[in-house]
């Protein structure tokens, strides 16, 4: 099994014949990009959601809190965020079958060249120059155009209320930014976290579950001030060590490099100190996971998003293929400008700062008798000229001694210099964006941890996001070890743990299926346990057993499961 | 507080003020029927989930399994499952101001009766003799037609691939239910639970969370053998009561009847026993949501969905009004049935007898060399037509003494009599659904627990239910009160409690606060704490406090919190 793709075969067939996942609708002939998660996968998912919001949400409860929104958003929002003009893939028509493809994973596939953030009619030519032709028909291709990737439907009765299913949850948040903010303790920085499904109507899913059309995404939008202090608590990831390969180190050749995440802050790689943070606990979460190989690689302009302006990626390595399982977004006050652009309405935060300033400002009156007095009729007209400037622009003219109508004003000008004592300015916050696919990283997850052993495959997931703790089975289907047997599912059960039970079969397949799943644990009640109250319990991973009595059965399972 | 209208209010005002919920894209003017759940309000709301789970999956953990399935839903499937035929509301539009209105709304609003269920043209004639009017510009309404409630979309870039948001996580069931048997232990009774995110385009949509257009549903569909001997798990429900008002009872004008759940299933008023099992749950959910009034009520066939063969509302009662808060429904062999007719695919499960049954079978052949004998090429003829026969119709021409060609086959045929060993049968499950949204569920709940006291508002939520555990406060904003409340907190967040923890402001504000948005318990920090390691517990609902040691805190809120 050298290669991810012998892997990806045999992850496919486990998941099809023990309930991990397969493709949706299938009795329907199937639609591409939609997947089921079945009873064992739905386990696993449930606990990775678990983790991310513990080590996101929890263990920075002092910083971050969770909202939900809907999917359904009405057009204007979308319009405004630059969805429904940016969110878009290029695309080119087969002139003979009509069959559509995706031109850039179409020109990378042909020639073996990075095509991401290609504009269409850079495409158009490569296309035309390399004679590339239709896959399946040999037809010519037309020119490349773009796809919007938003699912469109319309919104109540009126056909008019276009609305689209949501392509991230950051929106929701970006629209209820205000509400959240004032509901909560009224200060910056404040992360609002969003779990929740999106809709990407993708041309041609591939990948199993990394590209899905209908997927969950885990999403923090980190509102912060970029003018205060960082108060970051680095402790949180003190033992996080994170690789970085930034732009120029990819156009050098080189490396990833190894940094602390309070190392990275200040190396001048990232555009806010708060980035490294997040970085740092995106790293722990994929550690978590199970994943030991990851980096984080930083996008150019032409990759990035269109709200972004500076984006790593986090990359894990499967068996020798860079895969990526997360981005980091840092998108400025992009958004909550756009909605204020939108709506006119006020999404600043009022920033108040610690001692009140004094400022120093120039009131500029106009000495009106002194113009009349001059110039008469023509002194009234300028006068009332003068009277519709702003503040601003009648003080650019007096400083820098304009004319009005050849006066120069200066001249009937007084300034009187005065101080005023300022509490506190409203700014519009900063945000920066990790963001997860769920079943991206349940998928690789997955992917990750699957082993093969004497022929035999084993998922060695991490006990935090195994399906079940551990199994338990009576070695043989009588009913004393049956009656034990569930007595201790009971006692387990109780403290919190989750099991599975299963009476019927060989021992030795029972085995073999708890490991396939990712069972940490199996315990087994046999004729002696009837006689001294002791079980076995057995390691997936290395398939050795100990024997260990029902009293001390917690305290073992505790020892085992969390060190 | 007399009406259920005064309550709505004030619980709004908490909800927005507190982080509840409020509507969706506000800054955008808003859209009727989505709702945003803000922090503390997704607290509560994934805490009723995990109750959801936790009774109606864990505690059934040997018949329910969860899966997970996609939003988007090819046309193929919901047309099969009638949806694109049926799942539509009654509308009305104005001649005038082109509003569009639910047809039966407008009926019941005007004349104050119940309209649920009237056929359109039976809408149109009570209108037009009522001489309703529109409610907006009193202008002349048109006839009624029905509107389909399905958010429609396209899949992919062909424009004839129509897909739908799904309006229910059932039809992802019933597509996958093959796999999922498959992957499990291939038996029944089988339950698939589903929780996840549907979208209904309600006409107008109104009550709060009560009727929303994108929301989360919890869904269970139970599948079972009718020909099987119940084995219900009785005890699993042994301490709740149920009351019922069938169709008669209603029409009889009488109240509803309390029974224990297996009482109910020999009752006669339930399709299956099974059918009063899972009222039993869901009864016990309700309850565990501090809601005490509730009572089931069975639809008439015309209130009924199209897929039902009985159906019975759990209705609950908020100060006088009845609102339902979940559904039960014996959906019968529907839906798996249509989608077996939609893609011939065989979706029946495998029966095995206990032991086999032995069949008595006819086998009939064709005496050929007689039939040539005594016709010639005509008798060729007429075998090649009869080999062109299925066993039945050969059969059927044979016993009732057919002609072919005006030959009777049955003098040309020899009739074995055989029999046969017979394991088993494939038969086609039938299926019990109870379904909760999970919107309604919180918004009632936050009705049902809400109170005033001293002009105070207070949200006497279940414990379980509770956004957090216990609140910590410091007394006063002095440090080492701050550092040892926030040593109790960690030490509480460590035992996996949910904290909230806050420095600022008065001591009778964040009691009052914490009241507010329903937390059980608050502990108090203050000068004492320092001299003797003790602190005081508040209680939500008495406002009595008491002192207890640190070293006794975890015990003693386990006590308070799980009794």
């Amino acid at each position: 099994m050298s290669t991810v793709e012998d892997k990806v075969e045999r992850v496919t067939g486990v998941a099809l014949k023990r309930g991990l996942f397969w493709p949706s609708f299938e009795i329907y002939g199937g639609v591409a990009g939609l997947y089921d998660i079945g009873p064992v996968g739905v386990r696993i998912k449930n606990r990775i959601v678990k983790l991310w919001r513990d080590i996101v949400i929890r263990e920075n409860d002092d910083l971050v809190m969770e909202v939900e929104t809907p999917i359904i958003t009405p057009e204007a929002v979308l319009k405004a965020s630059g969805h429904v003009d940016h969110f878009t893939d290029p695309v080119v028509e087969c002139m003979q079958c009509h069959r559509v493809f995706r031109a850039d994973h179409l020109v990378e596939e042909k020639l073996k060249i990075n095509a991401e953030g290609l504009a269409v009619n850079e495409l158009t030519q490569i296309i035309s120059t390399n004679k590339i032709k239709c896959p399946y028909c040999d037809g010519e291709l037309g020119p490349v155009t773009t796809f919007n990737l938003l699912f469109k439907t319309i919104i109540g009765p009126y056909s008019g209320s276009t609305g689209y299913m949501r392509p991230e949850t950051a929106q929701g948040i970006f629209t209820s930014f205000k509400r959240v903010f004032e509901s909560s303790r009224e200060s910056l920085p404040l992360g609002i976290a969003q779990i929740g499904r999106v809709g990407r109507n993708e041309i041609s899913p591939r990948q199993n579950l990394i590209r899905m059309r209908d997927f969950t995404i885990m999403e923090l939008e980190f509102f912060f001030d970029t003018s205060q202090k960082r108060n970051i608590p680095w402790e949180r990831v003190e033992k996080v060590k994170i690789k970085v390969l930034d732009l120029d180190m990819k156009r050098q050749g080189e490396k990833p490099n190894e940094y602390k995440p309070h190392e990275l802050a200040t190396s001048g790689k990232v555009l806010d100190e708060w980035m490294a943070y997040w970085m740092g606990v995106s790293q722990k979460f994929v550690e978590k996971l199970g994943i030991k190989n990851s980096y984080f690689e930083e996008k150019s302009p032409e990759e990035r998003a269109h709200y972004s302006k500076q984006t790593f990626d986090l990359m894990v390595d499967i068996n020798g293929t860079s895969v990526e399982i997360s981005g980091i977004a840092y998108r400025g006050d992009y958004d909550l400008s756009a909605h204020m652009n939108a709506t006119g309405k006020d999404l600043t935060v009022f920033k108040r700062y610690d001692t009140p300033k004094t400022i120093k400002k120039d009131i500029i009156l106009i000495d009106k008798s002194k113009l009349i007095k001059a110039f008469g009729e023509r002194g009234k007209s300028i006068i009332e000229k003068l009277s519709r400037m702003t503040k601003d622009e009648l003080e650019g003219i007096v400083l820098s001694r304009k004319a009005v109508d050849d006066v120069i004003i200066a001249e009937y000008a007084i300034i009187n210099q005065t101080e005023e004592k300022v509490s506190g300015e409203r700014i519009v916050p900063h945000v920066i964006e990790p963001s997860f696919g769920v079943e991206r990283c349940f998928y690789l997850s997955l992917i990750n941890s699957f082993r093969i052993k004497e022929n035999r495959n084993i998922l060695s997931l991490p006990p935090e996001i195994a399906p079940f703790d551990l199994a338990v089975f009576p070695l043989l289907e009588r009913q004393p070890l049956i009656d034990k047997s569930k007595e201790l599912v009971r006692l387990v059960k109780d403290s919190g743990y989750e099991v599975f039970y299963d009476e019927s079969g060989s021992i030795g397949k029972r085995y073999a299926r708890a490991d396939e799943i990712g069972i940490p644990l199996a315990i087994t009640v046999d004729p002696q346990t009837l006689d001294d109250n002791t079980v076995t319990i057995r390691n997936r991973d290395t398939w050795e057993q100990v024997r260990v009595h029902v009293n001390n059965i917690l305290m073992t399972l505790g020892e085992l499961l969390h060190g």
